[in-house]
């Protein structure tokens, strides 16, 4: 069994990959909890820091390639796909950082009397086997973000791609191979999803880190073995308030990339954007107006700005929800339509009703909805109103309403004169209800990965 | 539809509690959405600050009458009871301390040209309603660990204790009443499990607190409603390893309370004891003759040190672990014996087999298992060898012992001279593996119950 | 010796407490010192609770005979002198919150080869005897600030009140022996200059605390003896930024409890208002009508809001420095003379000229001065201008000036929306350059009175 | 006017540096204000990482030269030398690390009424003008541990090296204008001592750092200008507890290395010994007999373990104190004598008595005092009878002998089973009583160079 990988673009194959069978797995996770169990075997954390060391310095040689390969095989425009690659370099530095941190803390125990005498403090150890399934969008960088914290909390992982973007993983497990990492303590895993379920749901998996679907993470966590523990990165359908009297071409250069950067297909894209009724127009037009002029194309020209979507069938999905919402009364603006099989033409609809899917769900793709209000409060109120819950915005010079905003805008965090997809890799990132479960975050990432294990000490009395 | 509570000691009927019906607790969900939602409804922190400090000083009034109610549902001896009154009390404290502790950091977003200029910083907000299941062993420190924290976080909390012990859940629940908190806010729920598993699984359920059985647990994760968070804490088969050469009477003295406090009803109790082969007998011996010295009796009895087991079925149940385990080859020491329907006598068993369910499963009764050693890493291996893990311990005065154990014990903690159920309210208390799920101990949890919300600032330029 | 206490409103003998002399003196330090050293006699952390604990309730219940006292030593006007006594409680109870946080980390070792596998956690201990010198103008809070975290840290603590207010000391002093603190921890020493300098710069003095005029804060720092350490808290002359278009009464309203508290006896007094040129008449006009409708007088009189400088001398002083500055060529807007021996009519300045005293110096007295800006830039450069450095504020709704304001207004803290003298207990509390050194606060005092110790532990291997 | 720097084992001259006179410092600091008060003209965050990367980049590649340049100007042995450059080295990185740490915290401030409905945060900001005077010992990576923070938290700096090791001072600060840091933010400053102390006590100079004997540190402490902040890191006779029946052989391989490492030129060089008496003689024996082993020599040789000492005048006090604790009673073991005008072999000397400068003050040579105890509290009490207190030890296996030390020796850290020179970069480093003021190691050293500035928030409510 293999994987063909395809260019997004123009769908050529790009390479073959084979895939994992069942046996090979079953063996990685023994192995893997073998490897954890053996704690004479661990790798000391000077030892980790000197791979993830050594994995950067070859990742920044090679960040071009790296680069190119992302745009390959995931159709993210040249410009960002580099932005890719230096992130996930920095976000394995990050790991280094992390380490020095350490985490733990002393716990006093002499506030009472029944624990008066005693030392304690905590300190970090490995979880145990990790299982990671990542997505396409950043096919670099999310995988980064699975596997190095876990390299660098000591633990076993075992990765499975997204099997259209499996190259740059590939490319990251053999960084970490040629930097010094023990084959078996990062296996590279590509498989079909009855494997990979199996490789979730198996009791010997400690931990499950999942980058993807809402649907398919929360059924996933319904399945897992008792013990495991799970973290969840899904999407949402992010909200923007824009106040009124806001200079309004900062604001729409920030929401173009929010909106459009890699054709929409981002967790945190910018997707609903609340504006003063009395200015929807004209920053609707301003907005449109702003969007036709990006560059749509072929992601391997370094002036293409929008690249292609994933695959066919998420053009079709996008087409028939942007016709829905224009057929229920909203008002298209701009785009609207695909360009070919793989491309969709960055897309502003005013006003599409709160019923309609692209006001409900999640679109991964180059649409922007636009509604006018009157109350701030009811704007929020409609903001808030989706299942999902991740990061949110809100464009003002008031104090008033920037703090009115971030205490009210439902999400674990809320920008203030940024958009909704801004992130720094250090950061915490979080869906909250099912926009996610846990927190991302290279960090927060190995405290997940990670337990604090504490040593309480009961002091013999020294006689000497 | 009503329970009927029993003093588990005579079986005599202490009190009825009716039982709440689904549309009831269906009512009070939507009610929990509807407040948590209504951010400007919320208690401010100094409003709860100031009912749970009212709610601990009632408490401190009426401390006496809660030990003798924690004596008469759950048939804990009065001079335990009075101890868990006392530390329920201060758990209260611990969350107004909590409160204050905050819980934000700012996060440098200067790292890189990406976030320069920006200012972010965390706060926390309540996650949202929270539905708890309880046990019987603490009816009343547990109960606050559960809910206390919740109020202290600002979220709205349905708590359903053990239908063997709600009466000090109910008088919890008054006195935050009492204190000041508006009813809705904390829903004294006790009902069936049919309808306690509609309510855990109900997609308005923000958070689910759940003490008490492991397979109950972990088979209501798998049925949560997407976006759902969960804490579980379980039980285990806590080891303890004996160095050789320590002081016999000491460790003796702290065992006794590890492993027969509360008749063993104890998560963390001590469960099997690794003792170097050359002592094992004279171990056993002592641990025996000490054992049955203790005061087996009438909770109520101020000089009882070993009180009922909560149901007649336990005891059955650990009559018929006892018996397999010696019949497999297991050395009686001391006990073994049902003294009534409700007492089962404080039990020493040395060396059954590692296949008998006295070695493989929670006792949760008054038995310690003896096992000899002659190479302290096949101890420690065996010690580790279960699906549970959560407290261990050690004695010994060696250095190098005392880290070894530290660093190699499965669990969350690892007591250096002292037993596995040492515990104070603040410290983390985290059931690993099967054990549980999150972290306990009231800080933690009330961290659980919020969430760690980002504001990121991009400042606009100011001209004057 | 003695010193006399009078009332500053009448001037009339209010009691008389006896001066410390220096073989006394000697002989506490002595004492102290032998304590710290005497590691077996520290009191334990759970029994330092206990006694603040007993020591806030002692305080609760004469909450109302302390405000009283605070008035008739110190003049403090009744309504604020009762907020005194509750935030004096308050600190107290902050103590016993702060010894709970504990403040140790694990310090991890093995992110080289050099110290692996090791084991570091720090943890802390009481730095030895305190002698602190506090000021008259918040008789009873500013010396719990000193003592109270000494107790809680665990420092033996000499105390010298301002001998205008030794009264509120002496009780808080009684009250933590009443509660059970043994008298030889916590001395109340009242003592002339000569006397207080040679303690203060004995070296058996391990740490100096210090409340009180920059110039002898700074003295004293020159002459200590080699190891001891300091905090020094003094005082400034705060500036306030207004931002055009704010609304004008708010602002006033909290300019006047920022500039008028206590009669301008504050350190973070507002002292220099900047408003836009455009706007400064009608603002100058509106604060000095809200300024002349202040209630000025007898300060145990529930009315006033502003009652009498501690000394006639400062009556004298804040008389010649206003008359300096019409003279050179401010404003007299209202107020600007003495009403009696004692009192002093709350005063507003426009435009005192820069070199003036009451824009230069700390003025410690009702005067606030209103100055026009045209070019915020430089309002801020003229409030930054001084030698001192510590609460600043912005009037604004804008997030422009507010972040331009936070990053270049030097100090400490920067409100946004709240006067100078905005203060909770339990934030840091810090002068910068002449202002102080160190930072007060609860939590931060309590830090500064303990040393954080570091245990590293190279472990022996286990052989079994 | 310039100094010769001379080899320290031959005293041949090595190069010239020229000083640096008043006019020329006196400009600096003015330029260093400047550049503090000029928010505008700060290195971002981003910037002053980009800068220290590169430098530490540099500095791997000429590690090699860096090495010998102190071997050559320092005389440390050339493997230490290669030890400390790389310390240098990672030292800014660490830097680096700690930038990433952030240091800013939410303040609650709800928790009571006055506070409420604010926010409040903390940040750090640049102290200011930093002027540092560094030692000799560590002639690279103590400058770096003095100007690397200055440069990570933004502050402008001066630093004067010691005048005998002035060139890794020169190539440091060179180092870090090649990779790009604006000579106006860190100067190199050798000079004489008045000059320097007129540095020292501007008041331009904001922070000041000083590593160097502690008579010169506390004497300009007293003359600083009032706001001036200050470091001081002097040394002290580190004690080293020794329990009976540890495995000798690695005690005395951890003291060889402690005691004599840099030939005890180190401010925690192991001093003092205390060895139960049974087992003195022994001890002292197989101590002597393995620092009779050591190579002592010229430092550019590969094999030497003892290099010269920085001055004849200091082989000249040795010898003296050495002499004098001889005829005080002290029997010399091995060593005690000079080899040649700069080189003194290493000695151990049992029992001198407590008065001898041996036993009293800082030896700073390669002399190691061997006491014998009965009683181990009285060996406690001996090691803490010092005016100074810096790093302690205490070799042995048991538990509680290591706590009975941890507690009750005096000193920042107590090393259990290790010597106390034992340091890494990222550790807290203090010399507590008249050792020091102040934290050092670099995240500490960085915190003192910043103020920690807060914003407090009250929001205007919003209208839509």
């Amino acid at each position: 069994m293999k994987t063909i990988v395809h260019n997004p673009f123009d769908r050529e194959p790009v390479a073959e990959v084979p895939l994992i069978d069942w046996p090979q797995i079953d063996e990685w996770l023994s192995e893997a909890q073998l490897l954890h169990r053996d704690r004479h075997g661990w790798l000391a954390v000077h030892e980790r820091i000197a791979i993830l060391r050594r994995a950067a310095d070859i990742m920044r040689e090679r960040a071009q390639d790296l680069a190119l390969q992302i745009v390959r095989e995931g159709g993210k425009p040249l410009v960002d796909a580099r932005v890719e690659a230096g992130r996930a370099i920095s976000s394995v530095d990050l790991c280094v950082q992390a380490l020095s941190d350490g985490g733990g803390h002393e716990i006093p125990m002499d506030l009472t009397e029944a624990g008066a005498g005693r030392t304690a403090y905590t300190f970090r150890e490995p979880i145990g086997p990790v299982v990671a399934i990542s997505a396409f969008n950043h096919p670099l960088n999310l995988i980064v973000h699975q596997v190095a914290p876990a390299v660098a909390a000591g633990c076993p992982v075992l990765i499975k791609p997204a099997l259209e973007t499996p190259l740059s993983c590939q490319s990251f497990v053999s960084i970490l191979h040629e930097a010094g990492l023990p084959e078996a303590w990062c296996r590279f895993a590509p498989c079909g999803n009855d494997i990979a379920e199996r490789m979730v749901t198996d009791p010997r998996t400690a931990f499950f880190s999942f980058i993807g679907s809402a649907k398919i993470g929360w059924m996933l966590r319904s399945k897992l073995a008792p013990g495991t523990r799970i973290a969840l990165e899904h999407g949402g359908a992010a909200p923007v308030i824009v106040d009124n009297g806001v200079e309004r071409a900062a604001v729409i250069a920030s929401l173009l990339k929010g909106g459009f950067y890699h054709s929409g297909q981002v967790c945190v894209s910018v997707q609903r954007v609340f504006v003063p009724a009395a200015e929807l127009k004209d920053f609707a037009n301003d907005l449109g107006r702003a969007a036709e002029k990006l560059v749509v194309g072929d992601p391997a020209d370094a002036q293409t700005q929008c690249g292609p979507l994933i695959r066919t069938e998420e053009v079709d999905r996008v087409e028939r929800w942007v016709d829905e919402a224009i057929a229920a009364g909203g008002t298209l603006v701009c785009g609207g339509s695909r360009l070919s099989d793989t491309l969709f033409s960055p897309t502003v609809i005013v006003d599409p009703p709160e019923s309609s899917k692209v006001s409900q769900e999640e679109i991964f793709g180059p649409v922007i909805c636009v509604y006018g209000y009157d109350d701030i409060d009811l704007a929020i109120k409609q903001a808030n109103a989706l299942p999902y819950a991740f990061q949110a915005a809100v464009f003002t010079d008031r104090l008033s309403i920037a703090n009115h905003c971030i205490q009210s805008l439902a999400g674990s965090a809320v920008m203030v004169n940024d958009h909704t997809a801004f992130r720094v890799d250090w950061m915490p990132f979080a869906g909250l209800r099912r926009s996610g479960l846990g927190v991302g975050g290279i960090p927060y990432t190995m405290a997940d990965m990670s337990i604090e294990k504490m040593a309480v000490w009961n002091w013999p009395t020294a006689a000497s």
